[in-house]
């Protein structure tokens, strides 16, 4: 699947070369992204399959394909083709006219949701998740004429200013004044360190039968019950934590869950921006879970990152042309030809690769390895895994402390580009997240092989021993 | 400059393909972005330099270039491979790593903007023109700690929840509930329809006036006098409107309104997301109007539409890592590679095209040859332009009542195809703009010939008479 | 009418007490309040129709009756002796319970109003003009589910967060974080100084024409034309401005205005607060222009300032028990015993009094006396009255630019009760308004005797000679 | 101390004159209060010590003293004669202007709260308790620099829109539109309901624990623990719950959550509105559970129901003239001179009554007498009571299933005035609150005696088996 194409991976520029592009980055480029929040940094320059290359063609195995935006490997030959293709035929158009690929990719989305879940619907573009939650919030508003959401603690759904109103972290908030749509934040399902200090086997899903409770009376402040009204609009989840650490829930959690929603005629809004595209062994993670969604985000993958194009479903209901009619939103790229293209191989790409069979297998098989590892070191608290989203929670010698410290140095140590294990030279690329930044997610290319995964799993090691080393 | 590939231009597929992609489109896509304004839809194919084609091979001169993101014409070559040359590179990358051309782009734009503005400043990234005027309302928040900001009537932009906060038009908020930070509106200097009634001869800037009337006692609403505190953060301005129908202010009104702003520590924001990229013959449009705005925000034309990748770049004491320090906002896609790539090839083109002497030219002959058509239609109230934005403004017999209806018919008519000057059958592309939507607002490429403006001037004066024919 | 009780007139702390009680003050009063507006501290110690006096039995003439709030003068007997009776009757009622002067009282409201502006209504008590102002609200967002809402620079509607938002000044919001619901606020026709620099012989009330214009468009911010909706759903009016500073509209304004509203259903709020119960001659002021408000909002004079209830009259329609239902609102001490004994036996009072004749015939013998003052002194702009409320613009020589500093001296001069006029040491009481803070706004007794008005003018006089010696 | 006046309990009105009021009231008073959550209405024409009388005589004792309003007993001679000398000496002053009473009164409190809490501080004073809420706000929203505040589920501060944000029942809000500052609403230690399942003996204050663990990290959404900085500004608290059901927490509650407020710099705000004047036993009731509030608010038995005068303290630093200087906030009859002069001689009485012994004795007393009802009847789940406040809470048979219904039943049987407890037909006036409407909440007068105790129990013992009969 993957090509070679070695020339590629020569060393392109000088050390000084680096050190004045630094410098000017260090004038020119706003600091205000994530790039600093580590202290070195790595400027890459070829990719390949599940490889990150720098100037001095050091093979770094990336664990975390930009948070899941590159499920089907760097340079993808089919999905770079249909990209190309696209340039040499109608690269640009404005997005007031129609073009095939836009209608074709709708009717793939559309059509196999309709299959899925029973529900007609409709599919909106735009680019950037972020702006695809825009446009969903937009659709609650318009349907529930409430402002207000909820949201889950950990939960990420972006940064403009109304996506970070239903995005957990204050931090992303603090210095941007007052927000008016902040969203009431619930526990999420985090049984390893549950909210409510339950513990899974015997809780009976204490935390939902917690949200319940403040629909009890109106004294608990969301629900009119002489009216029958909540309000809140809508609950945003991602059926899988993305940034929260790659949490996954108990499987009856969503089905209890949208019982109670629907109780109040609150929508239930899926974000799969990181989770869709069979990164948990499904087109959108909530497959798993029994439960209709009635609207669905997404993004990242649909590209495999080549395009920023982002869309949301939503059933027929909330987005007919009567109901949400010609000029409700539109932005200038939504569906931007170079995007749909690309988007639309994608589809076909998923129709014929089988991940459904195949992702779970190689998860089970990445879980079976770090578990593992599990046995071996006490720093790793918890694994867990579905499909090929995986988590590993690095603790403190207690198997539960987050230990952030040691998960620092293992990132660092990964991107330092020195470990050895599989005989040369190589860099890990790992992300962390989790609600203590103590969660290495990890979302490898969909099509990564038994023996990569062996590979990881010895440069994981490699770098938790230095890392163990380095903070003890 | 633009290739010629006969190839492409054939009939693609029959008519009926596109009555079966147009009843997939009925059926599974959203109408809520703007597609749906027209009856008539059409489905394009291929493009080539200022045009497009549909499945039969039509012609249409478009006019209107993705509303100006196509500066620089429908498969340019030389962008074109840029992007081609970074999908082989390194098409994907976490935008927390860097890479070459991220830097080198917001060196280019800072650069620029320091020559130009003498002001030492910095580059943010993210994708979609509406992001990035989020990322600028995060910087105002943060440095004025200020929710509130003015804007003018006629004003445009994006649609994410806070853009359209700041977007004048009432619609675009109607369905989505309560906007809690919705800017004050200020009448924009519309001199051929003035807010006040006056006259342009004879106003002295009376529109300036009132505004600078607003700080003259805390009674009216915006001023704490004893402190000298303004309720609004910063001004948001598009040098020269778009959506608003391509009205371009007098000179001095920038300069006159920057003073204001100056006084009482408001800050001025400058949305070149349409209006930059040289449209009007240079780089900002703002550049004509002798003021520094605090922060610029681009998108569009930065990639001649092949990616939708936007920035904003803000002055040194608004965006210094100290202030706007890591993790302050990003996005997924902000940085994407290939849009930074496309980016600096945008940028080294520009450096090496002239437009700054070609575009004033070609808007000069454009808009004389439109002078000559409004003196025989009484219909053509008003034709203005600044380098290649240009505007032509439809009205009843009196040269002034705005003419809707007209203006529909002569978009419908160069929509059919069916228009023959120049010797075949051909379409005309038009973008209707204005605050009462009777404004042709002209974006050609910049490499538009002398005879391309000819066609054009003829394919309209077609559509004109036509459309005047048929609506009387 | 008004009781003479010598006895209370005596001295009844020393000079020594007094120092004591300001100290007390300074230790353990909030300064939060008015009262250190001034710099010399007045205290009082009784009062009798329009005097004050304070311990060393000083006679301050007062021409500012508490804003308006005691109409029918200090310690007025029939009233007082109407609380006496309801304190030996039923002093104490919980809201919850019923009983005989509350039903009267809203009974002879609504009747007036059903009689007045041929519309059937009811009445809601609450205590405080700012809680009926929030109440007012409750009632537009309920009947128009808009947040934001019209009102006038210059406009007041009292303190809580909610009426601060509809309240012109932004010094009153500037401490206290984001507004959600802030108003857009419109030029008060103030034609002495108009907003837009017109002249009122000249003008055709440009101010309204300016007004209609943000309805032209959906880009001037307000309207969707194409649903006919409007983002702001009622104007809040003060029919004779009151804290703006006495300032009386031209008489066909408010037509013109309520005309607009309609087009668009936007419902007309009138704040009867300051200028209701006969100040202006009639009951409520808004009489004078011919209009019918939808929402009528009183306070102050309706217990002649004896009990702070409060009320709001609206149309059936918005607040029949159908759309506004128990448990809409309330307040422990809405409907009070002891207020609305008081205010039922104002408004027989008002049956009896004849003020409709004699307020409009004190008051052009007041403003006449005046007018003669302002053909003396220059430093006298402006004067004007609608029954007994009267405004004087104390400016520059020029007798138009504002002159703070000579009215802050008149004040202070009066409040010292050093004045002779009249015979003996006396003092002058009062208030100044307008948006530059240099108006007195006269709300005399409407029991003012001729005499008395002349003894006022004479104290006057000599408080202005004194100030212009002083500030020269 | 209280004093007889028989012939005020005579019949004042026919059954007709009754009838005909009630048909004004339907006509002309709004229904939006909450007279008409009754269907029976009462109108009560006098007053005295514990008693209501209607027009036929008939004595209802009140246990509910408009909900602790009128803690010293309907026309409470001292006090009625604090009211009636100062109408006779300064009935009406400008707030602007200083008067003895308001200087004495803030003296008083302040003190007071000096002595109590170790604390320098200061008073200022509005009318109505929602309008002081309204204060606290601003002060809370200046020194923080916040607009979110937590709040309590079961509170309840007001009905202005700002105290409707901080009040838990969403019906209050729901048709009011969109309340951008809506509080987060904590569950309150409402033992016998605990939100959390928990039970008191073993649960280690369970539900304090959960409010930490809200700043355990960023993605629990309040807190950015990179900056300490909390996004909400203060915690609204009632010591005992009013409206919520007279809930008493357990002991250590308070202390232990302001440990934590204290922490993250978040503000306790204590609102005594209903608990304050020695219902408790104590002046406030905070004074109980050994911490020191930021803000108190006070309002009702401050004036014994005689004036709606409430007030605000807070601690220097909040409120010293430094930082809420002069016009910072104020409304027309904040101090007004009747409403301090009662309150003065309110503050006189409490500290020569000895309340602080009395009334637990008489609490004490009071539900020792509940409890053996208690065991009686099954359907009485909870009694409860600190000082006077006391709470009766109606359940089924299964003394924990909140029974509404009977609760009802049992109101309307004590105020239809049939009741022959005690040896002639009497009437029984109680309130109901609570989560579920199943809570009475007694509030005697601090005057009751034994005897009248008894007869209360013995009324309340008559209703219930009424209501247990008719509901069975």
């Amino acid at each position: 699947m993957r090509q070679k194409d070695n020339s590629l991976r020569k060393p392109v520029r000088s050390k000084a070369a680096d050190d004045d592009l630094l410098k000017l980055e260090a004038r020119y480029c706003s600091w205000g992204d994530t790039v600093h929040y580590s202290k070195e940094l790595n400027i890459f320059d070829t990719a390949e399959g599940i490889y990150l290359y720098d100037k001095k063609g050091t093979e770094y195995l990336d664990l975390q394909m930009w948070y899941s935006a590159v499920n089907f490997g760097y340079r993808n030959e089919r999905l770079n083709n249909a990209l190309k293709r696209q340039i040499d035929k109608l690269p640009q158009l404005a997005c007031q006219y129609l073009h095939e690929e836009k209608i074709r990719l709708a009717a793939k989305i559309a059509g196999r949701a309709e299959m899925t879940f029973e529900e007609k619907g409709r599919v909106h573009f735009n680019v950037g998740g972020s702006a695809a939650v825009e446009d969903s919030l937009k659709l609650v508003r318009s349907h529930t004429g409430r402002n207000l959401m909820f949201a889950f603690m950990g939960g990420y759904h972006g940064r403009t200013l109304g996506a970070s109103a239903i995005t957990s972290s204050y931090r992303y908030r603090e210095r941007f004044g007052h927000f008016s749509d902040r969203a009431m934040f619930i526990p999420y399902p985090y049984c390893f360190r549950c909210y409510y200090g339950q513990r899974k086997e015997t809780c009976d899903m204490y935390c939902i039968k917690q949200f319940e409770k403040l629909f009890e009376t109106e004294y608990h402040s969301v629900l009119n019950a002489k009216t029958g009204r909540c309000e809140y609009g809508a609950f945003y989840i991602e059926a899988v934590q993305g940034t929260g650490g790659y949490v996954i829930p108990p499987f009856e959690y969503f089905s209890r869950l949208k019982e109670i929603l629907g109780r109040y005629n609150i929508l239930l809004v899926d974000d799969e921006i990181q989770m869709g595209f069979f990164r948990t062994g499904k087109l959108w993670a909530i497959e798993h879970f029994g439960v209709v969604p009635d609207i669905i985000v997404m993004g990242k993958a649909l590209t495999n990152g080549l395009n920023p194009i982002s869309c949301v479903w939503a059933k027929e209901n909330l987005i007919s042309p009567k109901v949400f009619g010609p000029g409700s939103t539109h932005s200038t790229f939504s569906s931007n030809p170079l995007g749909t293209a690309v988007g639309l191989e994608t589809m076909k790409l998923l129709e014929e690769e089988g991940f459904a069979v195949k992702v779970p297998k190689k998860g089970e098989y990445f879980v079976s390895r770090l578990r593992q590892l599990m046995k071996k070191y006490p720093q790793i608290g918890d694994v867990d895994a579905l499909g090929l989203a995986l988590r590993i929670e690095i603790c403190e010698n207690d198997g539960y402390t987050p230990n952030k410290r040691l998960t620092d140095a293992i990132t660092e140590i990964g991107l330092s580009g020195g470990l050895t294990a599989g005989g040369k030279k190589r860099g890990l690329v790992l992300d962390v997240g989790g609600y203590y930044k103590n969660v290495f997610t990890l979302a490898p290319s969909l099509y990564i092989t038994e023996k990569e995964i062996d590979l990881a799993i010895d440069l994981f090691e490699e770098a938790l021993k230095k890392g163990i080393a380095a903070t003890t």
